[in-house]
């Protein structure tokens, strides 16, 4: 086999994006793989849209064209559905290809099975594109977990919602403002709730939990919160006690205990994720050996995409299909904390002096209060006062020493 | 060979976090080399010293002893002098062994000469340590460039002139009350020179550039300036018009000429940098398909540099030899800009009203300007006044709209 035969499923911005990279950096990869990469065929959905492919490329609206091709050595799924995408990968699989794809919401769903029908038919799975865009997250965990234990993968993993929450707060805008200039500059859709509600984030969580503890959680029991609640007000209230709310996936394992959230948090000034900030991505990780890490970068995009697939079209064509799967991290080790430890809160709504659930240590005018609890107990005021939301403060809160310097 | 034999040269801070490493991930390492990793000897200078090393380990002062070791697969090199320690890691390419390095100062030096050795005898090099610690730069950037075309690497690559100019501003030091800190802290030797000087970030810029560009510029062309000469005041300047000094290292290639530089930048808060505080590193990274990327952690420090070790080991063991030796990026894109473009500047000493050299955009206090200037025009303003001192500005300048606010 002197040429590597790709095809690709889907022709919008992600499967463009790779065409076009595949054109323009045709040297580099011959140089890398040893052969010359050809787009074979191209999957499409409507035959009368004029594309700018080359006339060698079979364009098609059939996929079992693409399976009948003579050689197929790669296939590359930029498609945004879950099915019938994941028969077409199965398939593939099972035709003997290796299989890449940038569709995190097939992936959440069916990504253990594609690995292991990969692993029997001797073939790689690339999908650092479904996590953060052109931030290398699935590699570098790879890399880090060939020794390292991981304790906890923190991350901004959607761009809108950064965007939003970004405007909202350097432009005072409210929250409908803000995801109106997201839509006008591309960066939502026309119905952003896969992004404001935190549904693309939490399928990334899922694709980063696997591969980070060799599990998922039980998916109902993943708190997800959306940023729709978020007023202008609240970002300014964080703004005076130097926080910032941004909307945080993180996983991490206390002892046995796999945790998921994926929810607006508020975060000091001297954690890594507070200066994220517009459609960036960031991923922040701590493992036992090496401690913290963060890659920060661009989380979507043409062409940031296309270099993703681009690195795990290297990965698939390179990799001894044996070593491919996730990564199974013998023991987390437990961590010192505690499932039900305690953290810092932001509270608004509660216009009491006084209860007996928490201890409230910092207040900030009225209504709103710091208080340091467990989560269970601050569950359990809002049970207790109806109109109190409450969000997590991560970073070190410095408490009465701004309250003195805001007085 | 069921067990990988492994000798480590030195036993300072890297040699027995990598030691104590290797014992407390055995499993993990097991699992993924798919072979049980020993230490099989160790080199050092002195045999009076106390050292906690088990009893099967050949500890010894000649590397004669190593050598002659009846398996010896991987030489872990963590010494600090470059002579005569090129001349081992030869005779380990040479005995068929692979090896890894620490050692900034000797890969600077003589990094081409053993990776061509390397290629003859066909074992591979890791040098993940040599720069930026448990940040996984090296990885990240061979990975990048199967593709991409690599523009521009520009890091904070030393710890201690970070936590330096951290601490002067953070805590209104001057250079040697800082300097003190960081050696009380154990993050400056008793001799700061190589730190603060920009030694240790010029070794470890060539090694980027030799990775990311396949060359390295002409040594004595390289502007390389510490951060000795960084003033309380000029701290105090930077901070009142939002920008901050930073110890950088930048590699960057305009069409076919490369620059290279390490020396004190002031840079704004929107760049990447900026937030990068303390003992920290960063490196930020741009590339034709992918665009920017950072990343950020523990610079240096026992068990973060194991890591970077421990990766390198896992990489020399599962890596093809034949794919080793530096990349070869086939053409590094020509830049729109030329070697000779304006940029802004902080000048202070500057006392006149007016001149003829360059243009002042803006007065900031008696003597401190900002300007927009070719580096050569600065270097003509200074010939013409003594006193003047000057510092490149990254990131967007705000200009006018500071002052105002200063005003």
């Amino acid at each position: 086999m002197s040429v590597i035969k790709v095809a690709i499923l889907g022709f919008g911005t992600v499967g463009e994006g790779f065409y076009r990279t595949i054109q323009s950096h045709a040297e580099e990869l011959k140089a890398v793989l040893g052969k010359k990469v050809e787009v074979a065929a191209i999957l499409i959905k409507n035959k009368q849209k004029e594309r700018d492919i080359s006339s060698d490329v079979l364009v098609t609206t059939e996929f079992e064209d693409i399976l009948n091709l003579p050689q197929l050595d790669v296939v590359v799924e930029a498609i945004v559905d879950k099915d019938p995408t994941y028969i077409y990968l199965r398939k593939a699989i099972e035709r003997g290809s290796h299989i890449i794809t940038a569709n995190k919401e097939m992936f959440a769903h069916y990504g253990q099975e594609l690995l292991e029908l990969a692993k029997t038919h001797h073939v790689s799975v690339g999908y650092e594109a479904t996590v953060a865009g052109g931030i290398p997250v699935i590699q570098t965990l790879r890399q880090l977990l060939n020794v390292n234990r991981v304790q906890q993968v923190q991350g901004i993993l959607n761009g809108t919602s950064n965007f939003i929450l970004t405007e909202m707060r350097e432009k005072k805008l409210s929250f409908t403002e803000a995801l109106r200039a997201a839509q006008e500059n591309g960066y939502a859709e026309a119905d952003p709730t896969n992004d404001v509600e935190g549904f693309d984030a939490f399928y990334k969580a899922m694709i980063l939990s696997r591969l980070a503890f060799s599990e998922e959680p039980n998916w109902d029991a993943v708190e997800r919160t959306g940023i729709t609640s978020i007023t202008s007000e609240l970002i300014e209230t964080a703004g005076r006690l130097g926080l910032r709310f941004k909307h945080i996936a993180s996983i991490k394992k206390f002892g046995k205990q796999l945790k998921v959230s994926v929810e607006p948090v508020l975060v000091g000034n001297e954690h890594p994720l507070y200066h994220v900030e517009g459609v960036q991505n960031a991923v922040n990780i701590s493992s036992d050996i090496v401690g913290q890490i963060t890659l920060q970068g661009p989380g979507a995009g043409m062409f940031p995409t296309a270099s993703a697939v681009i690195e795990d079209l290297v990965y698939v064509c390179q990799n001894r299909p044996d070593s491919e799967g996730f990564q199974s991290t013998s023991d987390t080790i437990a961590s010192p904390e505690e499932g039900q430890h305690e953290e810092n809160w932001l509270i608004t709504g509660f216009k009491h002096a006084t209860n007996d659930v928490i201890k409230m240590i910092d207040h900030i005018e009225d209504g709103t209060w710091i208080a340091k609890a467990k989560k269970e107990e601050m569950k359990e005021l809002s049970r207790q006062n109806l109109g109190v939301v409450y969000f997590p403060i991560i970073g070190e809160y410095e408490g009465r020493h701004i309250l003195t310097r805001l007085a």
